[in-house]
């Protein structure tokens, strides 16, 4: 006998949880539709030769390589053929390069697919895991226009998950790289370093971050360590507080002041699209860690739980593919890591299984002799678009009560001999405790009523 | 600059085949709710221990393995800790015993997921392709009754796929066992013989089958082999007709009883749900390969296309985790070969990429400094469940019209000067080619209208 189990590190959900998280998904998915984008998947595994083109580093340690049996009993002396896709960014460099003459541009693409990496084993920490992500793909340039359409996708996914409060925040790495070059730190890494300890401020406190930005590592000025955490402070409250804000940068290099207009315009487009003012602001010690973004960066908080960090991050980038074409591909794009974000909700309380199950009716069985009229009685509900379970064969009606409960089904549908007689069935609503009566023919579309005014209502 | 491409034998589809393709796996997933089924979900891979407990095989000659950079560089002696699940019926196994005491039995559960098997590359042979499964368990026992559900929930998805008349077969494996037993053939692999060379009968004729069986190796006589090829060519038409086949086999031993017993409670179910009786029907010869099953057995036929094979295959076990589990877990399931089905259909000229995206509309643009007033009309399209794609610079229309007619978006929205001061919107409908003009505030839900009339109109 075998111990079952699963691999440490994945998220494996009972059905209840399960029903949940599909929800979630096809919420992403549904506005992602919405607004245009067209859905794309990748094989799991892409050739080891064309996903790591990138070499070395922490991201291909925690590559996972297939093999089948055969490549495995052989052996190599270098790497094996195939990895598993540890992003979707670089299968999408890899597919829009493969079918770029095939493809409309500009190409906006979702794609909802899991990921994989080697990560070391610890709570919260996932080896596989959903990943949802849109892009919009430019063939040799692409509108910055784009980028607050994606902010509005953002703010449309999450207002219908319907989490909690949430802010997207907005900063440009064009500004920052302005910003640092005017100050005279103009390395991207001695950049990137300085941002880090910044980003300390929170648990370091402000003293002990100037002091190392002042000390020997860094060697910057009080004066310039001041302006940096001036600069990083910056946060806006409100849609006219976002342009003032801007507006009391200044004036500075041609990157500093293209960094601040593309700001702007972006801000003007998000209002334009009905994005409340309440819901986005500027946020400008963002940085994402990747030298990869150029332009916009995004980051999504969910507002009084700061401790679970970014729930929807991304950005505008220069080129997609130089690995694989010479064409200039520009791109803007965010991800939403599913799999991090449910477990997390879910510690936070914030979320639990679903209350109601994917299955909306179930017809009790009371007489196995009334089996055939159950199996009408389903056909029918079916048939209106009711998602329905028949008990197979009779038991005890309190146990299938019980069942129906706890499985979150909402309504039970009887019909015993006195039913029958009389050509009804009796509703039983276990959401509002209530009862009814009504003929098998009126059954579906009563029942759908019924949910549709308790979506309504959840503002579904 | 590495070549960009795909690993041989995986189906990687451009957005107009991966809509059409998603269409299908999202009417499969919602007729699978339709009856109840519940969503599960489980990593791409388990503990090699685990998932491969029958030892060698073909099965696990065709195992891909997985392993991080560390764990390669490590190496191993025995085999490596993770492998790609092959199908879904070892981690279904896996998961209920896993969570036996968490679940409602009867368990239904459906899942929809991609699968893994290193086989030669082939033309339509594929190493990843989907499989969308349900499977009823039940704990100790399981009524006959499910046998009946399972054939209702195939006839409902591939009469909604919309790709052809179709026949669901029906054989049962008590039924041919008590049969071969009867004609003193008692050993189950010396039946799969006989029946693997009677699988042949299309291919090499009657006669030759018939020499072969009488042959050496099988020396069964010219009697017996008769009565094989009567009993393995029957074939039903209509309900009466099945029940009335059933009926002229007459009585044999215990097993062969029963199996008869059960065919005929399975018929009056099937027929008690609905189902028409042109798409069902007894065939004999249906053993399917595996040893697994040990009842009722399924396969589904295109009709007119029986080269596809069959397109939807399954049937009743007897213990799905005797690996894992003390626990009795009888269950009864089919398996849709999704991945492979879609390559044959389109080999066959039965699907094309899909007709109508999933944009439906289009906001064209035509003046630059018209954009805040299209986001609005998008903005309102999109909170009336329209999918939009809003042209975010100005074209020339031509251009607009084309790229919307090529992508398959059905209503291109136009707001010229005209228009914005009349305070209404032009809607070219590129499927119908009509056009119509309507206000801003009513233009999401006359689209809805359209879009609900063609659906009622194809009958989907």
């Amino acid at each position: 006998m075998i111990k079952p189990r699963t691999p440490p590190g994945v998220m494996e959900l009972l059905p209840r949880d399960q029903i949940a998280f599909q929800r979630m998904l096809d919420t992403i998915r549904r506005n992602y539709e919405r607004f245009g984008f067209l859905p794309v998947e990748t094989p799991v595994f892409e050739l080891s030769e064309v996903l790591l083109t990138k070499s070395g580093g922490e991201t291909e340690r925690q590559v996972y390589f297939a093999q089948s049996t055969g490549a495995l009993e052989k052996g190599n002396d270098g790497l094996p053929e195939l990895a598993l896709r540890f992003d979707l960014t670089v299968p999408l460099a890899r597919y829009v390069a493969e079918h770029e003459h095939e493809l409309a541009f500009p190409f906006r693409r979702y794609q909802i697919q899991r990921v994989y990496r080697g990560e070391r084993a610890q709570r919260g920490r996932f080896r596989e895991f959903y990943q949802c992500d849109i892009d919009v793909v430019g063939k040799d340039a692409l509108s910055i226009r784009f980028d607050a359409e994606i902010l509005a996708v953002i703010h449309a996914v999450f207002s219908e998950l319907g989490i909690g409060d949430f802010t997207i925040q907005l900063n440009n790495r064009k500004l920052m790289r302005g910003f640092f070059e005017g100050l005279g730190i103009a390395d991207g890494s001695r950049q990137m370093d300085v941002l880090r300890e910044v980003d300390k401020l929170d648990k370091r406190g402000a003293d002990l971050v100037r002091d190392t930005l002042t000390g020997e590592g860094f060697g910057l000025s009080a004066e310039t360590v001041g302006r940096i955490l001036d600069f990083v402070a910056v946060r806006s409250i409100g849609h006219q507080d976002a342009l003032a804000q801007l507006q009391r940068l200044g004036q500075g290099s041609d990157t500093f002041n293209q960094g601040i207009a593309e700001l702007r315009e972006v801000l003007e487009l998000v209002h334009a699209l009905g994005v409340p003012e309440s819901d986005y602001c500027l946020n400008l010690s963002i940085a994402r860690g990747l030298d990869y973004y150029t332009g916009t960066v995004y980051e999504t908080q969910l507002d009084g739980y700061q401790q679970i960090g970014s729930i929807c991050s991304g950005g505008r980038y220069d080129d997609l593919a130089s690995h694989y074409s010479k064409s200039k591909l520009p791109g803007v794009g965010i991800s939403i890591g599913l799999t991090r974000l449910f477990w997390q909700l879910r510690e936070a309380g914030l979320i639990a299984g679903a209350d109601e199950s994917s299955v909306q009716a179930m017809v009790a069985l009371m007489e196995d002799n009334q089996l055939t009229e159950s199996l009408d009685i389903a056909r029918k509900l079916r048939a209106g678009g009711i998602n329905t379970e028949v008990q197979m064969e009779p038991k005890k009606l309190g146990k299938q009560f019980q069942y129906a409960s706890r499985a979150g089904i909402r309504f039970v549908v009887l019909a015993g001999e006195d039913e029958l007689k009389r050509g009804v069935v009796t509703v039983k609503d276990l959401a509002r405790e209530q009862q009814f009566e009504t003929t098998r023919d009126q059954l579906a579309s009563t029942l759908r009523v019924e949910l549709e005014q308790t979506r309504a209502l959840a503002g579904r």
